[in-house]
């Protein structure tokens, strides 16, 4: 029986609301306002259903939609990362272990190890699943920076894009090639430097 | 091989980026903006994962994940209607479908009859996955408001919200309750008029 007094799910629903104010380093149509980690991971979601046919091995499409949905739930803590700077890297990952407890702590027992585990296996990016949704986190904000003609406000190289989302290669080359023509697109558009 | 020129899968999710344009009739937290659909379309993506449980059928969890992740979509052309004005009904029902053929149309034809039929099948709400998604959908804007302290802008009755939700306990009995709670509580907060 489900009951929004003291239900766990309803609290962990509640709480995921605050996802949607989480701005990322990519912009929307327009340059309106900055995506949000939410927006950001519904996209992934449907990427997961187009390109399993680019991994070699057999993928659990469920599993990785699971992951996609979830990994950047601890950001409600510990804010997007801006993953070209190494400095803070170290840092960050100690915030979102501490999200990730008390986040995913709020849901049922079962749900929680669930939840966990799922991330737990995102971040450590050995498994198929993990590569895959890896991949396709690395992409779509090549994609993004395309289509809105907006870059990373940081303002990037190509050879840190390159450096950064090079592991996309180890779970489908033809994905490593879309990633590459979308970066060298981004830097015709002027978004990322080529030096 | 994946490329980007001519290929109809970055076309299609070149166009989803207009879904997170498409505003609601529900706030974010602070109200500082109205929800977009396709952050609306993460929070149940999730919710689904949660209630499976609640509905006595057996139910294809991949399945209802998908209906949700693409429910949506067709509101980059037809907007996004506000169901309690039955007069737009009819008219934004064949916008939808028009929105349907041009966008799911962008898709190579396996991708676009798969989509195509999840959402007509969404539409229709007559199989287990389908009913599924819909009390997702009904409960979601009712969670939403009772976080955010928000209401619809438009202004709403207790018994209006009642009459186009009830269709959840055709599909659980304990989501309907979950339904009619969020529904007092909305009417506490003063966002709904019981009259």
């Amino acid at each position: 029986m489900v009951n929004i007094e003291n239900n766990k799910k309803i609290e962990f629903l509640s709480e995921l609301e605050k996802l949607k104010l989480v701005y990322r380093q990519n912009s929307t149509i327009g340059n309106t306002r900055f995506e949000n980690s939410a927006e950001h991971s519904w996209h992934l979601a449907i990427m997961v259903l187009l390109f399993d046919t680019e991994i070699d091995e057999k993928v659990d499409v469920l599993k990785v939609i699971k992951m996609v949905l979830i990994h950047d739930i601890v950001e409600i803590d510990a804010g997007d990362t801006f993953i070209y700077n190494k400095n803070i890297e170290d840092e960050s990952v100690e915030e979102e272990y501490l999200a990730a407890e008390r986040i995913f702590g709020k849901l049922p027992k079962k749900q929680e190890m669930d939840f966990k585990q799922l991330w737990l296996e995102f971040e450590a990016r050995e498994t198929t699943e993990a590569k895959y949704a890896a991949a396709l986190d690395a992409i779509q904000p090549l994609l993004n920076h395309s289509i809105t003609g907006v870059g990373n406000p940081h303002g990037l190289k190509k050879s840190q894009v390159i450096a950064r989302k090079k592991h996309i290669r180890n779970i489908s080359k033809s994905l490593w090639e879309l990633a590459k023509e979308l970066i060298d697109k981004n830097v015709e558009l002027g978004l990322f430097k080529d030096e």
